[in-house]
């Protein structure tokens, strides 16, 4: 083994162990890299690079990576109105993809032969970091010593004391993850399925519902399935995801508990807050509903159900995402216009839809009937012909019947 | 033409018309027929019977099929989770089978030579009557006067009040539509698609935001996937869903505006109160994620998703919905348990579930890999395999590329 | 009315017979069209012109239309696998769209007012035609004479012959129906399920079987899905298509009998002859499976599935078709390479396959495991993960077992 | 651990190995399991008990699985017309799952700890075994010698001799896998994708094409999905494809080269002859498309092809296929009737179908229309209905083009 070792660094107690432990261990130089899909302030950003160096790391790399993750990955959950198990947001885990590609933009540039990343045994992330890396850096080794060597943290605190690193005294009653889309939390309640969160773990709604902010009403305007207008101000997505966040969160939108499976197919239960998320997927879907016929949504529900579960399931490089992203990036064509929103109380309604492409617009006045658009007897002609097959089916069935057939064939359901 | 004529009897202006309009222009006895499928009260039913008597039906008929709905399809509906467009309960629309079934049935029994509804040429409703009376009654004549001769309301009127039948003065400003399974609102704004109802157009959870009633915790339980259950009290599903509408409807739960395609292809909006079918809809995913499979989930979705639109679109009758009922009995099998939700102020949470089939409680304590389930180098072998695929593409499209393949198959997606 | 009358005209009975009635019923000129889509010989095209001329028509016009029919709609089908029934090529029919968008655009240039067809109350085509021309020729009217007033052939014949038009005195025992992507055939043994046809009726693959030709060799090459060359002569679609039929159709392939479902919901028997068709299609798939992940594939597959229905049950307009068209094309990136097929009686054989994205190419050696790909233990990992979801189901079972549970929950399948 | 070790035995080289080895390495007795799904002979069955004995086994059990191979797996193949790739249908790997099954059941009544099978790291039974094996025989350890220690031919070759056993000297050219369903063949031309098989290495239907039989004309009976009679023979279904290999098999039936991904995601490249399973699978297809009705046919389509890669890619315990089961066996319910056959020369023909359920049959006469099913005006109604979402969207695109909407959206096609 020759070159750096790379690091993806977050901070937290894993990596922070991960960089005086591969250094003693490899012998090798560390490099840190944390990549930003969101959730992070300056303030953090330059702690984690003073962390770093602190821990030993020879240089620290920070990646502005939210414009790309949108433009990459949020667009595409928003084309597909990704909700998993119909209600959570993807809201951490799309990112990881990103991540471990950033990382490996590293790993190559500096001439690295590993890339270290944090990941226990027991969640998600070990998987699609380990699946990326593996695609996107073909030569490079990959590790997860706190994995396979199996380190607890209280061995992980006490080989970062040993050395004079400091490690707070206690852990955090609930553990925290935050990134443009979301932030996840877990704890006591989420490791059994009868509890919800007390009020104080939250993070973005905390207290949203004890003093009642007044309902407030919002605009977000969309072209062709990216919203790009806040209350009619034009805005790049990713300050547009921030700012709609800061006006979601206080009314307590976008929060729930999300019960689901993990890639390995085991139950998991994380609670959440996705506000901006939560309106954006709200507000998309009611346009596409304006503007997008019947069979193009039964067609996209299909494909985006498949397209969500590969990208939270690690399979984001899968060659069939770009497949499925060629006809979601199709659907939008037309999903352009405005909906407005009123939010309040953990409660999003929306109020109306308009679009230049409004397919409720096209047809003449309330009832195209009356405009001539078709008869009472094109009606009745449809009708009567949409009843064949199962009237076929029915006749054939006391055909059937009167011979001997089988005898739940010829009855009504 | 011999034998009285049967029609399909709501008491509005347009089946109120039918009866002595038929009876006058084919000379033959009229039947009425009246089949509750819940938003009926006793009053109500009385009130039909006398008004069809004094409109010169020579016989009426109220036909008790609330338990056969939920039996024959609103359970099914559950067992799918079936929203359309995601929101909307099917609170209308649903009953239209089983209705022409029990009309189809009196129209047998009393020999009657035709059947009668008072559908326009506008609406979903007249596909659906048209489509169960060819299927259910192959012998008997399917009249739609309104629609097949376009009477308009004035008309109508007119008719009725020549005949000295009263007809109340003025239109009312909303058209509601009232089942076991929820409610319909349609009036000028739902014409258009930019704004709400205002808020004395709501039936059920009007003023619910006005005075805000304290949140009310419930809990709902199922056995093998039906509502059997509240608060722990043993009820049949008809009183369990009356019971629950009287406690969520005050608390604004279930409240939306649906646009959505009629079975024409038309976009449509309509406003709807669904309280205890949003409650019970919500209730019933929740448990199924702690007891179903991801794929068993996957597979019902899709299933679902296609009778959803079936049964919604006239086709309830069409043999492929029995074989999607099959998948979706077998599915519930241990959909068995208890779900706590807290209502309030047209929010609802779930807050937590249980069920003696847990599979979250199937895997020993929080991480299976502590318990020796797995180990790191399973899960690091799993994620090590779940990357061929695409890391197999990558090389291809680098090898390729070598050699002058094409130039999107190499790059990073 | 004003304006010309344009007919969509193939020279048969029903469409010679729409030329000097149209003219005298409406005192309109008539102009006709004849759209090639494949099938027609250069003599035939003059035919054609010669007898609209003598019919009446005061100008007849001939589209060719063969590369527009491959380039919009048969790379598509080729693309997606398609083929209805798991058999049938959409021989005929799939045109029907294009060529209703040829005489739209006939009829716009010469003003018309009104477009005829010559489809009868029966079939597909009357729904294809009447679709695609309400959607391309908004403004124009559709008639369909022999539909809507009820023509017989007996009528239509005396018709024509009191005007001294020539009519062959009987009608040929088997209708056929001939495009560039096969051929069709109607007759008495396809109006009932139980016999085939007799050897003499079948048209391009007729005696294949009596004297055995000897098995040929082809090889298809393939660029981005499209076939471009046949035994490695580089050509152009259609040409390679009429090529390849005159290869195939000898040796008996492509011959089958398709018992499917109508638009309309009936059950429709009818044979075809798609020898070109047949082999590319096979071809394609092969060549796919060999650069395509299996995921790619599925979706491919369901997409295509619907796509397929949705060309052939005349919706090629509904705007979900450029949806899954995006995403048929976005998966035909790497479709390059080149297939062996064998040829003969009535057999083919894939031979072999070969590209240079080839993803067995890019396993290294045979087995992935030898060449350091992965080892025994991720292999394991992969498979104890793998179980889990079962375990987990199998062990809730047993738990709910013991306390009372479904019977059925608990016991192995 | 105590008790005996049950080992999966096929007598072949890796499995004859496991005997002796396990009995030395674990100081345990050794019993070994063989579980018949077809392809054995009486002969065969003998000699592997002989064999098992001499290796040192203190037991060997045969158990006869074919009954319950079909009972449980393949007529659920049947109901779901399921072919791998369209072409393979499941030769071999789907009696996997029941094979480990009554593996276990005989390691639960010995009191065994631990089971053993003789996969590599390489295929995808490994997988099959480990997962039903985990599901099935909770507490019981899985062993996988072979695979784990990574043992060669030659070292177990070796192993043996020095032992005593007899090891046949030269390792045959094509490895052969033979069960109920058929039978597979790899050899050198299937590690690469070039080339076909030679004639000499093919096992069921070798030398079918150097000297022609006479085509062969079959009827095969079904009722219910189950194939039942051959030539109008009632025949129990084990027998019923016992007899129809030895039809098929001289003509050529069923040969075929399957190109697929193995549950790793590697191309992998397999020859089979599956006579029988082609025929049937064939036949019942047809038969369905004249009793089901489309919906029917495309919701079962979707579901099986979910259901057999489950069932292929080491599933078949995971309980979404109890649900899909129950969907197939719903569509069924009509599929009894006959279909005939013609066999010659590697070519199937279906020649007709009949059933008293037959939905072709329930038309009455040729043309409903005729008939008065319907009118020219009922299959114009339902054109100009079916036209109405894409001409909205055409309009739609007009309206919003004249005031600068996408250009994407106005235009045809």
């Amino acid at each position: 083994m020759s070159g750096p070792v790379v690091v993806a660094f977050s901070g937290g107690l894993d990596t922070s162990f991960l960089v005086p432990y591969l250094a003693e261990r490899l012998g090798r130089p560390v490099i840190t890299v944390t990549v930003d899909t969101g959730g992070l302030s300056e303030e953090a950003r330059e702690d984690l690079s003073r962390r770093s160096r602190a821990l030993g790391a020879v240089a620290h790399r920070t990646v502005e990576a939210r414009p790309a993750f949108f433009q990459e990955t949020l667009r595409f959950l928003i084309y597909g109105n990704v909700r998993r198990g119909h209600v959570y947001p993807l809201c951490v885990g799309a990112e990881r993809t990103l991540q471990a590609r950033k990382v490996a933009e590293v790993a190559r540039e500096v001439g690295a032969s590993a890339v270290a990343h944090g990941s226990t045994a027991a969640g998600n992330d070990q998987v699609r970091f380990e699946v990326a890396l593996r695609v996107l850096a073909p030569g490079v080794e990959v590790l997860a010593p706190i994995r396979d060597e199996g380190f607890t943290r209280a061995q992980e605190t006490a080989f970062l004391r040993e050395r004079g690193h400091e490690v707070s005294e206690e852990r955090a009653a609930y553990s925290i993850n935050r990134g443009l889309w979301g932030c996840t939390i877990g704890g006591r309640e989420t490791l059994d399925t009868v509890d919800p969160l007390p009020e104080e773990a939250w993070v973005l709604t905390r207290g949203a519902f004890d003093d009642l902010r007044p309902p407030l009403e919002v605009r977000i305007g969309f072209r062709e399935g990216v919203p790009t207008s806040l209350d009619r101000k034009e805005m790049d997505p990713v300050p547009l995801i921030e700012a709609l966040d800061a006006l979601a969160a206080p009314r307590g939108i976008g929060r729930g508990i999300h019960l689901g499976d993990t890639i390995f197919g085991l139950k998991g239960r994380v609670a959440f807050e996705a506000p901006a998320a939560t309106v954006i997927l709200e507000a998309h879907r009611e346009l596409e509903k304006l503007v997008l016929t019947a069979r193009q949504q039964r067609l996209k529900d299909q494909v985006a159900a498949l397209y969500g579960d590969w990208v939270h399931e690690a399979l984001a490089l899968e060659p069939a995402c770009r497949d499925a992203e060629a006809l979601l990036q199709s659907s939008q064509d037309r999903v352009t216009g405005e909906v407005r929103m009123r939010m309040w109380a953990g409660r999003m309604e929306v109020l109306g839809v308009s679009s230049p492409f409004s397919l409720k617009a096209a047809s003449s006045g309330t009832y195209g009937e009356a405009a001539g658009e078709w008869t009472g007897a094109d009606a009745r002609g449809f009708a009567r012909m949409l009843a064949i097959p199962a009237m076929l089916h029915a006749r054939a069935g006391t055909a059937a019947g009167a011979t001997g057939g089988s005898e739940r064939g010829g009855e009504a359901p």
